[in-house]
């Protein structure tokens, strides 16, 4: 298997995804053609956000076209050579990802070998549930099981950090609270900037923060980047 | 129909719901007895939860027993003056409710005149649906409905703040995407230390700040406390 796991879309320098320029190239290894799927967007539309995201592929000789375009989402998706999904929504992403039937199909493409790429919600979804996500529940996705392709829970845009005077929960109180309930689980804080590459077992970290790992009964684990992760 | 739902537990002196202490002396109206449900409890033992709250309420002549503690938790709400729901995680609250038999009879106590006490996740509860929760999805509660013993949702531990150069959504942004998705609800976003008192169909602000009223298509309002939101 082959994915690369981005925090977040925006890159320090404002541009969209410019950060991971490198990167995506590097999963992409000559594959000229990739399918979109824009289903976390909710207050940006899909043409647009489509449209995005053919910008960024563009220049790197990557053609991108989205399943909400294609006249069969399901074929698309077995004959892509790479799988890009995006951030926005976690919920609504997996909702409608269940409702077009993609889940089983984007998993068996991967594993079969294409490439994955996604950011934010996209990350999310790569792993066994989306019950480490940090948004909204405004939909219900029927069911938390996502695609499964690691083993281990990704919280993108990973902070500690509270607006000042706010009494919320911490990130770290949050993913604690999920270890109790779900004590045999591992999960990757992933601070914005920092991108995970998963090829096969191997888990590499990179990017320019520390993530922060997660395992029930164990204090927090701080990893500077880049690094290697497995075995979590 | 009685309701107190503050936004949350701890007030700025540090105590645990101190803040509160009058509002709760004024919805108990004499009642003397109240059914605590401590569910949203994770990283808390329920029966240390359980013991928190009796300790807020003895002073105010109030006698607090815990579902978990009772041999008929079903009893016990059939026959409560007064329900307590505390705050945790909303996910885990809506769940072990759901799993126990005790959200049909919570709001059929609560229509029949019991009054209903709930702080954060057990204010959220109150609402039609969980969908405005800030919590993580640690576990999956079975489907988002929840109470509606009020028309409108809540989303407690209201702020637009973000954490200085962090990239993920601001509260407003989370919101307007859950109005996008569900155009006909409407959102009252309580900051800490206020709290909503709901007698039938009137609504009262009060505390501190000013909430945010949030309404499909039109811009977020902010109301000054104290102030009367009906009709939404």
């Amino acid at each position: 298997m082959n994915l690369l796991l981005l925090s977040n879309s925006r890159s320090p320098d404002g541009g969209y995804l410019t950060h991971a320029g490198a990167a995506i190239g590097e999963i992409a290894a000559g594959r000229k053609t990739a399918v979109f799927v824009p289903y976390a967007g909710v207050t940006i539309g899909w043409d647009d956000y489509t449209q995005r995201v053919v910008d960024v592929f563009a220049p790197l000789g990557i053609a991108v076209t989205s399943v909400h375009q294609a006249s069969d989402p399901q074929a698309a998706v077995r004959q892509a050579e790479i799988i890009v999904v995006g951030g926005g929504n976690t919920f609504n992403l997996l909702k409608c990802c269940r409702e077009a039937g993609l889940l089983p199909l984007i998993a068996a493409r991967v594993r079969a070998g294409a490439a994955y790429i996604g950011w934010s919600a996209g990350a999310n979804l790569a792993g066994p549930t989306i019950r480490t996500t940090n948004d909204m529940p405004i939909v219900d996705p029927g069911g938390f099981d996502a695609l499964g392709l690691v083993s281990f829970q990704l919280n993108p845009h990973f902070t500690n950090a509270l607006p000042a005077g706010h009494q919320g929960e911490t990130r770290e109180q949050r993913l604690a609270e999920f270890l109790v309930a779900n004590p045999s689980a591992k999960v990757v804080g992933l601070p914005e900037g920092d991108w995970l590459r998963v090829r096969d077992a191997q888990v590499h970290l990179h990017g320019p923060w520390p993530a922060s790992i997660f395992v029930g009964g164990q204090a927090v684990r701080s990893v500077d980047s880049p690094a290697r992760l497995d075995p979590l």
